[in-house]
């Protein structure tokens, strides 16, 4: 059996991951955006660990052979999944399942600054003033977590924890999930309303002026999931009119946010740098992820993690 | 059977709350600081409102007859209970209770600002700075708690929800309560040490430059105690020399912290101003808690949440 070529799509400021045990196992060569087009008829494996390179959707088709199994490491797919990817052979696969959690903490410590008006402590710090305010109690609040996949789910079930009465809403209506149809009502009385979703088309710019202006003036906004799940605009407007108490952006249309972007001064906005899911430690678990899964491929064995190309993520529970 | 003289000591800035179920069965009186010392002999109830003021440590003994009962609306009592009134027969019951839940939530939301490193991100907000970095992950790690009263237990029982492992540590051991002997060995191998405890001769000052010194460099401190529970110079330089990851207080060995205080500026210390039970609905919590106890006292019967006096706080669970 001839040795496999594992292609690694990795920015040069962002070096892959330590593969140690597949060695000798794996011939592994590197690409970058302007060298992928190239490298990929020789490639069986794809491992996109550059999450935010587009190159991928351009990649599909192309002349020549393409990899026949496509591995992202990340939980969002909406980067390499253009038509061609999804109409093709080639079986895609992510790190679902590392993230879950990490978010899940990261979302807890958005709400909970909200709701302790955390911002506003840190900057009468700054200005050495001491301030009594009252502060909003988390327990017996209502959240709706868009977005029922592990990630969503995880979310739910820390707030959960924290004694939030939260609603989960997915793409179809199932145990404890919402149906879309259920979206607008429950966004219109919860505190705390979560985009956790991928981005596909359903979803792109599901939260607009339009949704928004449901929620309530008392509520918080929070996306985890993916900019474009989010008119930013609407969004910045909202927020500038104390249409919403306050809003938390992870993600954004554009990444790395400009420096001029209008959503860094937004009042009562935070803005965090894509960074919800990363913990110290991810990207070995992010690795360690694709080398059992490699070792599943290589085996023949069924993989796992496998992405319904149509939906645009991982099915099922 | 004469009406009873309920005599409210509270601050002109904070007046004093509804107490309408009581109209017509007692009679209301004011007194601030100045006033106390005369109008406390004509007093058969004092409510301690104004839980900054020491006003009452300086009315036992005095000239006249005192009141029978003195409730605070506030868990700790450290700045009613001297040595007279902890001798007198009056009974001194508090606020046990109505803190709980908030105090916890606060604490979380500390715990995972810290973790999260949302003081950073949003200093990085400020300067419009995208700046991606890696944060801690929460569940698994460790959480000493001090103090075993209602208040660290529904800590301990929060950090706990989000996965945390969760000493609690009190005055003596007992079920689910580590005794002081086990105290410098768990905040030596903890993540999180938390202060929770009552202001007591046994607790003044216990965290010392000794004891910061114990614990591990990647620790973070909190107190939602009592600000003298904490030697505030030895935090400072402990924070100053890298020896501890962070700290968050929210109490002070003098409040308001003056605008001159060092700890407004010590590097990695998030500086709040005691208001961790402080959620919307407080003050009418308490003064509906006060009012039921007045009804409890009213009828004859036996008061709860009485503190021991001699101890300075209610004991068991």
């Amino acid at each position: 059996m001839t040795i496999p070529v594992l292609l690694v799509l990795a920015a040069d400021t962002d070096p892959p991951p330590r593969l140690g045990r597949l060695t000798g196992r794996v011939r592994i060569e590197y690409a970058d955006d302007a060298t992928l087009a190239e490298r990929l008829p020789g490639a069986d494996v794809l491992l996109v660990w550059d999450f935010t390179s587009r190159a991928v959707r351009a990649a599909w088709p192309g002349r020549g052979p393409r990899p026949r199994w496509v591995h992202t490491a990340s939980a969002g797919v909406d980067h390499l999944l253009g038509p061609d990817l999804a109409a093709s052979d080639a079986v895609v696969t992510n790190a679902r399942g590392i993230f879950d959690r990490p978010i899940a903490e990261y979302v807890a410590a958005l709400v909970l600054a909200l709701a302790k008006d955390l911002p506003r402590t840190l900057e009468l710090q700054r200005e050495r003033t001491w301030l009594h305010r009252e502060s909003r109690r988390l327990a017996g609040s209502r959240a709706c977590v868009v977005g029922s996949g592990p990630i969503g789910r995880a979310v739910a079930g820390t707030l959960g924890a924290l004694g939030v009465i939260t609603a989960l809403v997915g793409r179809a209506a199932g145990p404890g999930v919402h149906g879309p149809e259920d979206l607008d009502r429950l966004i219109a009385r919860a505190d705390w309303v979560i985009a956790a979703a991928p981005l596909t088309e359903r979803t792109r710019g599901m939260f607009d002026a339009r949704r928004f202006g449901l929620m309530l003036p008392s509520a918080h906004f929070v996306n985890v999931g993916r900019g474009p799940l989010v008119v930013e605009d609407a969004l910045a407007e909202a927020l500038e009119q104390r249409r919403l108490a306050g809003a938390a952006l992870d993600v954004f249309g554009t990444e790395p946010l400009a420096p001029g972007h209008r959503l860094w001064r937004v009042p009562g906005l935070i803005v965090s740098p894509h960074m919800s899911g990363d913990t110290v430690g991810w990207r070995d678990e992010l690795a360690a992820q694709f080398v059992e899964l490699f070792e599943r491929w290589a085996a023949g064995g069924p993989l796992v993690n496998v992405v319904d190309k149509r939906r645009g993520y991982v099915p099922g529970h």
